[in-house]
């Protein structure tokens, strides 16, 4: 099964983007995963193709029509894929859902612009509402590749074994552990002796007192969300 | 002044990207910004162009070479710019830091692939490790590109008036109230009859109580961090 995305945008130009290099580049080649951007501006019903309007109730910026939305997602295959619209307003997107949206067959990224997206075609079309991060971008476009990047890179097959036994920021609940590698001596600086001492278990230790301490003096939030001891 | 940033990557093909089109690219085009890509790979010292090596202590993945990146960040300018690097250990991102990059005269985004970067150039260089997101993503590149497309937003003249007004996610404290616009009636459901009331008062008062009720359901981390009352 190949992993499908759709991404609904006004700015389709933008796709892949970034995604089309690299590993999910080549993974995209070699059919691992597949990516369609639709113009959202397609399904407008007038001459100059609108797609927005004032708010109601006034205030800056405009906001995108729900019959034209809602139309541009009606005309997408009915499948189980979940349906996001990137928006600082929503949940914001941790490596758990990252892992949930992987294993799926896909998902339908609606990317908003102007001031926002009419309640009713998020309600009506059941849109689950994710945020990258507390910042305001320009529009959905560059939340959605960055939620796509971390999707494929997850992907079966697109790392190969590049990820096997790794212990990554998030997945272990703890921020990673200091990295370091040749040369031995830099700038005056030797790599902690430790990890050149061949004891593994004395290495694994320390590599966990650096991650936790690290975690604790920059993120205690990841802490006190999961109190349970962290191990390999 | 134009703000210029440059990046250090292994895929210097990935930009400019989505932030060559729309308004930042438009920007881009007038001078209002610039983006220079370095590639990291162009300060190797061998002919097979290494800018990586194992982990010291073992383990999976590869380490940026603290010699050859330094190398690299050694060949700019030497400017008042912050240094980021992207990393998932890093600092997150507020929309409080994006301003404080936009007023200043620029910034050096460093992308990490592979393992991570030897943390003795991390020190020497006093690098900024800042996190877009509880995430990992196949490397610094679209986080780069999230960073940039923020900052980029709220340079001058880059939006224009767009921006005037408008009652933005996280420039209150608060998430953003949602949003009506027209037809009138969407598939049975009216906009609210207070939005099309004309009485700006009770329309302020509903959008707060809406964004404030969202905040508490989605969000109740943000009233937390800020208790103090938010008005417009």
């Amino acid at each position: 099964m190949t992993f499908h995305a759709t991404v609904l945008t006004l700015y389709p130009e933008m796709f892949p983007g970034h995604l089309g290099y690299s590993l999910s580049g080549k993974a995209m080649e070699r059919g691992d995963w597949s990516l369609e951007a639709v113009q959202i501006r397609d399904f407008a019903k007038d001459k100059h193709r609108t797609v927005d309007d004032t708010p109601a109730g006034g205030g800056a910026g405009m906001v995108l029509k729900p019959d034209i939305l809602a139309q541009a997602i009606d005309s997408l295959a009915q499948d189980s894929r979940p349906r996001l619209l990137m928006s600082p307003r929503g949940k914001p997107l941790t490596q758990e859902r990252v892992r949930e949206l992987a294993v799926g067959e896909g998902v339908v990224i609606v990317c908003g612009r102007f001031e926002g997206v009419d309640q009713r075609v998020i309600d009506g079309r059941q849109l689950e509402e994710v945020s990258i991060g507390d910042y305001i971008l320009s529009g959905g476009e560059p939340a959605a590749l960055t939620v796509l990047d971390a999707v494929v890179r997850i992907l079966p097959g697109v790392m190969g074994n590049a990820l096997s036994g790794t212990h990554e920021s998030f997945e272990t609940g703890l921020l990673e552990h200091p990295h370091y590698t040749r040369p031995q001596e830099f700038e005056g600086v030797a790599i902690p002796s430790v990890l050149t001492s061949g004891n593994h278990a004395a290495i694994d230790k320390w590599r966990h007192e650096q991650a936790l301490a690290l975690t604790k003096a920059r993120r205690p939030d990841l802490l006190k969300q999961d109190a349970q001891p962290v191990t390999k």
